[in-house]
């Protein structure tokens, strides 16, 4: 990491105060297109910049460089390389120490603090969209089986033999380049994964990756809900096979709309161009409705391929052992959902996709964009997943990273003197002091979800300065936006309209379920 | 490819004239540290904008971009899509017609041309080289094996299992990290890939790649010379398998020197940092030796990983066809060799390495570089090579590439408007003619050759252009060169030294031969 002067420092927070004030200004600069090309570029170029350019010295391999280290993309990159084995032994608390402080139920006053700012519809987008490619290998939590590129493995599989088996392959016209799916009250599903005994994997399916964390002793009515996806993660909830029930029906509409304005292409060309659409508009939705949603700035960020084609970070993405632990924001999930009225415990949704067959996709989609999420932060993490906060600071221990002040100063912070540095909550503060007794020893993981929240922003300070250097320079550093592809050769005339066209989940939505549209908005923001 | 204007091949005109004359002032500049290196980014820069910048939007996969063809390294890359099937049909002469053209026997007067400035040492280093990474699968020649970069294959193998079975791995003091190696009359060589048999493999190399075009016909008195080398093709020549024994020896030379300095380092730290030495040593002799040879220019280039750290084609290199096929300059193999007085006919030499052994490494280098490699360019391939010429145009006509003159346009040469434009030799041009009517019908690989030679320039003009655009992109781009990994903590600091200060093959040979020095120098350029 560069090291970061108390002068840039300065104009760091000077520019910050710019960008979340004078509203009226940024919504010119909005407005008038160059400009704001113009302006996404340095600020995108300037975001990234906050850390060193790929490749990274060091992968979670060794605590050396390496040809291995530097080509062997089943471990994960890092950003820090461990901590000289001189450094003086820093104090490490039990988990069980640990959990407690994410625990929601030891909240005072004693309820979970919800969001200010975001509907379920963000942890939804969150969860689902990384799960496409933070994928720590369980047997061996240093290790990664991701391609480290947003190229919708959710939906299309990780390798191409999984690839084939979800694609329907066939050359009759009305079908080419289509997934397999099925109506279901009048409206398009993926197929089921199972058999209807509930157990049974269908033969077609063999290839695909189990489900993740299904148990065998889940009721065989959710069972066989389950859908034959591409990603492992994508029936958690009824929520994420929402999602990439969206993307299944956008990528059929855009293969038909192909197909017809193609007659000569075959199935398999229909396939693959529908598919470079499909993950471009994933990475608008991303940058476009997603990182501002993230964003507390009133300028709104673009997708625009020009805007990284000449910067000299624009390398292939590598997932950093860091950025897969700091997304793991558990404590934006709330204990229960309301749908058509009723309250539901969110555990009942758990590999349950029968409340989205049931009322529909537009329906779910208005439902989660009514839902408060809960705010980011210690003391709010729902019972049902603290073994997963204990986890992720194992795997920050077993990684062996540097500490939460590390990483502040590695991106230009500086670094946390006093616990109120970190929090102006006296019960958080009291509480890492015990465990800790110095600032300068709290671990990463800690650390990042301690800090106080922020106005009108979605996440906490680090957090957010990580995510915009590593989903800025892995969204927009895809070869799909490279300077030679991103045109209609790649992607076709209606493609190419299409992709300017889309820049919203609403927009998607709406094209994609019957009429009439959704009543209700479709949004991440709470109104 | 960016079209490129009448006025940038004026101005291309001119600064070729400039680079090729007035030695004396190139002399200073080459002499001057900062203004070398100065010149040196913007040369290699303007020589690798000739073409765009990876991603290419096409692979060998298919005619249109997918997600497959954007990241499927298996196929190979290409520079320019195949031609549109709308073009008119063109002559596609026989192969068994345009054989002859490249037949050494068919020249007139009759005699193979010698090369005016290159030693068989040349063709040694070309070959042995790019054997590294240009990888074609041989039954299915659009795809490759290739690991894309300058990995050092040859020697350590393509996968990580080849390089284990070549390893020591030894955790003594005074074996970590290094290569299995024998002595034998006082020299260290690999060790033996079959039993004194020569037909059983040895059981602790069945995981090597077998030796590629190995005929089980071959005597045993040479089958049983055959190392075992991580290249299938490392055996191929005595030549060859001379290189790879000079880097055996610097890599176990480079893990004793590391074993002394850092005593707490493990076998398999040693191992890796040698290896990342010695990968950056051969980059050095590539650009500084090599390219340096092939270049007409007065000014020297310099393997300077600085050139290149911010300018926007700094990406991962994939191998492409065209750069495949434009590197086989089967016309600079000479038909015999001379050694210690006697002349021995080349193909004697294949599968060969008793020479090696019986004489010494330095007595092989020194007549390599005291033998004259004949002349690139057609009429001058020996008959035993025709057969490669014939499967490398049918290669480049599978790969549906585009026409010598396609590829003229692509980076910056006008269309040669007559076969005259092509060569000056008369006989050259009235075949051409006879064969493709027209001179916008030629064939790449053909007209690659049919070029005349240009003074002091070891290779034809658009071949120049081409090893220039790939050598530097790929060289320059290694992972090892990059801006946070070329530094002491990756090689140490006497593996720093010991790059700043090797720039071409004698020295790298003298420090591993025994002493005295070898007589006559070490060169790929005659005296």
């Amino acid at each position: 990491m560069i090291g970061r002067s108390g002068n840039d420092y300065f104009f760091s927070k000077l520019l910050s105060y710019f960008m979340t004030h004078f509203a009226f200004f940024w919504h010119i600069v909005n407005r008038i297109g160059p400009l704001a090309r113009w302006m996404n570029r340095r600020l995108i170029d300037r975001a990234v910049r906050r850390s060193n350019g790929r490749p990274n010295p060091f992968s979670t391999l060794a605590d050396y460089t390496s040809w291995e280290s530097l080509t062997d993309k089943t471990w994960f990159g890092r950003h820090l390389p461990p901590p000289q084995s001189t450094s003086p032994a820093r104090p490490q608390p039990l988990l069980a120490d640990l959990i407690p402080l994410f625990d929601r139920r030891l909240r005072k006053p004693g309820k979970p603090v919800e969001s200010e700012k975001s509907t379920l519809l963000f942890p939804t987008f969150a969860q689902w969209f990384t799960d496409g490619f933070l994928l720590t290998d369980l047997n061996h939590r240093l290790k990664t089986h991701t391609n480290h590129d947003i190229d919708f493995s959710q939906l299309y599989g990780l390798k191409k033999k999984e690839t084939e088996c979800l694609r329907l392959n066939s050359k009759m016209v009305g079908q080419r380049g289509r997934l397999k799916s099925e109506m279901i009250a009048g409206e398009e599903y993926a197929l089921k994964y199972f058999e209807p005994d509930g157990m049974t994997v269908r033969p077609e399916f063999k290839d695909l990756l189990p489900p993740l964390h299904l148990r065998p002793e889940l009721p065989v009515e959710k069972r066989r809900t389950i859908f034959a996806f591409g990603g492992e993660r994508a029936n958690a909830t009824s929520q994420t096979a929402m999602m990439n029930t969206l993307f299944l029906r956008e990528h059929n509409r855009l293969a038909g709309l192909l197909e017809r304005n193609h007659p000569g292409w075959d199935d398999e060309r229909v396939f693959q161009t529908a598919r470079n659409i499909v993950i471009v508009l994933l990475i608008k939705i991303v940058v476009e409705e997603y990182i501002n949603h993230i964003s507390p700035y009133h300028f709104q960020f673009l997708a625009d391929p020009w805007a990284v084609w000449s910067v000299d970070w624009n390398r292939p993405n590598w997932i950093a052992a860091e950025f897969n632990l700091l997304y793991r924001w558990h404590s934006l999930v709330p204990e229960t959902f309301e749908w058509h009225g009723e309250k539901y415990p969110l555990v009942s949704w758990l590999f349950n996709n029968e409340p989205l067959t049931e009322h529909g996709l537009a329906s779910a989609f208005v439902a989660t964009s009514q839902q408060k999420a809960t705010a980011m932060g210690l003391y709010n993490t729902p019972a049902f997943l603290l073994q997963f906060e204990a986890s992720s600071i194992q795997q920050g221990r077993t990684t062996n990273l540097g500490t939460y002040n590390d990483y502040r100063i590695a991106v230009g912070f500086p670094p946390a003197r006093t616990f109120a540095d970190i929090s102006d909550d006296p019960d958080i503060c009291r509480e890492l002091e015990r465990l800790y007794k110095e600032p300068g020893n709290v671990e990463f993981y800690v650390g990042l979800f301690a800090e106080n929240s922020r106005p009108n922003a979605a996440v906490m300070a680090l957090i957010g300065r990580f995510v915009a250097i590593d989903a800025f320079s892995q969204a927009l550093t895809n070869p799909l936006l490279s300077r030679y592809v991103f045109n209609a050769q790649t992607f076709s005339t209606v493609g190419m309209e299409c992709i300017e066209s889309t820049h919203c989940l609403e927009t998607l939505v709406n094209r994609n379920v019957p009429k009439p549209a959704p009543e209700g908005s479709i949004t991440m923001k709470q109104k």
